[in-house]
């Protein structure tokens, strides 16, 4: 149920600025307003203008002025929350920004919780559910790529595919839950034809969203990308190679130790994160035989590996780290990165070169100390999450809970599949069609809980 | 002269935050918004539209949605510039707001420097300079007394006051240049008496608007309070009593060395800036001497002195090092505090509560350790600022810049009041007065340089 109270939190970000708006929403929203709010033409209330409208004048405290301000009116159910809205625009100063909420509490509102708004404008059919997670993450998008997959989730990509695989099965489980009714009489209102090739497409669509989960997270959250190779070869280099590059802006993400601290750089739009493996050293040492266990564990969790070699190393070095190296490489997007060009002859590169192509995998010589070829290496990067299978206007899911729903969906679609090519009896199939149904309806929010609710919002910021 | 270029910058705290405002102004700030921007009712064109009202829709890069936004539409003269103004209200992330400044400076916007919002306010008349540069101090002021001080100068308070000074000056004036026009006949247009009345009179508001700069200037960067004592009288327990006090909010201002480093605490609105000084001890040692040196400079840059003394000390001690500082004491507003009464007899407490009081000091018996009549201290601080001669209503001068041009302006008043005891000619007087007028006028800005201008701006954050 929808608290009926009004709620304000201050919506832009924290700290001070030039302008900040304290925001409102609830039936009391104007009525609040008005008795804090003077126009700049005497008398004027804000309860008798139109909706979508804009006002000059001041806060006061009683007799105090507190700031001028403008204020920006909306009404339901033509706002974000679907309630009345008003947004006050106030200079962006600390102090303005508390006394002016402050004042809004003492007259009626309360303060927000994290996400309310955005958790009203769900209740109130404004958005489905997964559209209004897509808030939060269009707000936490730092690159382009994740940024379009927030927004296309936000304006009802996921939502409408899942509502037309709904529709569909409503439609089947309507007629055979009709059967039902009429089960003395053995009739078969539903073709069962039909609705084994209905299911298997609705099987196969379910695959492909819940598939495009592993794109979809590494989008949202960097794509993994492993570096192997020697401890001398030059990997800190190269990832400063990569962290001065133009294009390139840098961040870290802490953790608790070293071992999991990730440089993250966003390359075109894309977002990597690179976790730098333990040196491997081509040794039988019982330690070096753990670091490399290691190493092969982050290239498993990796998207892309990059595999480094130092032009200037003995070859037979470089032939025995490869061959170690190959089977767990040929499982991934993976590139042979030949280093220190600048100080190996023609030939070694060329030799090094011929021996990586050989063995099948993208060959691509530079020098990170000089920035030599960088630009390929950034090309070889993006170009592996391009060539993923995915265009621009894919619905991609990026959310565990959607991943997790559709998992149990796909589940449900299969025992349903199986029930049609056993000619089981129509109330076994509705039970799991059904059980499909609810799945899918928690990811749009038509199943939700108080519960399920309380999680998606929690993590959202207040003034949402 | 203004640029006529459209300028635009994000106007809300840096950062990303639920929502944030990107702000244009200029003849061409709703045609380049109109480029980028698709309402949500097919073919409508903010071009078209009413001033003061908001629209709903989508800004686009070529077919790419970049964000679902809401435009509030502001028209010249009626805005903060006083030019056409559009304010985008994005998602709040950085990378929204980054893209969507991008559009508009590739659409024909470019980025406002710091202040210019502000400065094409003051350059189109919707303020004087005076207000333009309390816009500043309004969006810095941390405390209530400084944000108060600094809304009555952004609302006029100064350049009404000014105004006024200014206009009848030049009532005068005009009727002096009249008198020399007709030299030759010997009228005298401008009754001397009068302009003796007004100009005595005039010297006065100058005197008291230049006086109040000391105590504006204190509420603005906080009051100055200099803590004396020895070093074991407890300080520091006294300094951390106020700060976690209820009504006190902390924070630091990082110095170079321990010395500068200031607790700034705001009690009951107020800012106060606690200067610690060094540890005096009654002693003949040449360092401690110099330490009493540096103590007295402290005392002096002060407003409000709290001598401390430990009611455990021997009597005598206490004696001697009152009468050292009882000089430099009477000077300011100072209050004797007793500290560790809870370590103390009632009979000692009583003893030098009445040597306080005969050396005619308000005297303070406290217990910071146990925070015992920590209130009456902070009233007693809060008391002495109110009771600066100083109301709520009273126009008080915070700017340097302003103190400087009413000190200029005050010499040259004296300058005219002189004259007209000696009875110099209206040439000489008219001189005067009309640089008396301009430095006047700097306040305002009705004379202003570019180099003025330049300094007051560049000070601003962009996007006011």
């Amino acid at each position: 149920m929808i608290d009926q109270h009004t709620i304000c939190a201050i919506s832009t970000a924290p700290g001070s600025g030039a302008i900040a708006v304290v925001r409102l929403s609830g039936n009391e929203a104007i009525a609040i307003t008005d008795k804090i709010f003077y126009s700049i033409k005497q008398g004027k209330k804000l309860s008798d203008q139109k909706a979508n409208t804009i006002h000059f004048g001041t806060i006061r405290d009683g007799e105090t002025i507190i700031d001028e301000v403008v204020i920006a009116l909306f009404k339901a159910p033509h706002s974000f929350t679907g309630e009345d809205i008003v947004e006050i625009s106030c200079h962006g100063s600390v102090y303005i920004q508390q006394t002016i909420l402050q004042l809004l509490l003492q007259n009626g509102a309360r303060m927000a919780q994290p996400g309310e708004f955005t958790r009203r404008a769900f209740l109130n059919g404004k958005m489905d559910l997964s559209q209004a997670e897509a808030v939060a993450d269009v707000i936490s998008a730092s690159s382009e790529a994740a940024h379009h997959v927030a927004i296309n989730q936000m304006r009802g990509g996921i939502s409408s595919e899942i509502k037309n695989l709904r529709n569909q099965l409503l439609h089947f489980t309507s007629l055979i839950e009709l059967e039902l009714d009429f089960s003395e009489e053995d009739v078969e209102f539903a073709n069962r034809e039909h609705l084994l090739h209905l299911t298997l497409e609705i099987d196969k669509l379910i695959e492909k969203l819940a598939g495009s989960f592993r794109y979809g997270n590494a989008i949202k959250n960097g794509i993994p990308v492993a570096i192997a190779g020697d401890a001398n070869v030059g990997k800190s280099t190269l990832l400063n190679a990569l962290l001065n590059d133009e294009r390139a802006i840098v961040s870290e993400i802490a953790g608790t130790t070293r071992d999991v601290i990730e440089d993250v750089v966003i390359i075109d739009g894309i977002q990597f994160r690179f976790i730098d493996t333990a040196g491997i050293r081509t040794t039988t040492d019982q330690i070096e035989t753990m670091g490399i266990e290691r190493t092969y564990k982050k290239i498993e969790q990796a998207e892309i590996v990059l595999t480094i070699i130092d032009a200037t190393m003995p070859f037979n070095d470089i032939i025995m780290f490869l061959t170690r190296m190959s089977e767990k490489l040929h499982t991934k997007k993976s590139a042979l990165v030949i280093n220190k060009i600048d100080k190996a002859d023609k030939a070694t590169i060329e030799e090094l070169t011929q021996m990586g192509e050989a063995m099948e995998f993208p060959v691509i010589p530079i020098s990170a100390l000089k920035k030599h070829h960088i630009e390929t290496l950034t090309d070889f990067l993006t170009q592996s999450v391009q060539s993923n299978g995915y265009n621009e206007s894919d619905v991609v899911i990026t959310n565990l809970r959607h991943y997790e729903s559709l998992t149990h969906a796909g589940e449900a679609i299969k025992r349903v599949i199986e029930g049609l090519y056993a000619e089981i009896s129509g109330d076994f199939l509705s039970q799991d069609i059904r059980e499909c149904l609810h799945y899918l309806g928690e990811i749009t929010g038509e199943i939700s809980t108080d519960e399920v609710l309380g999680n998606i919002f929690k993590n959202f910021c207040i003034g949402k």
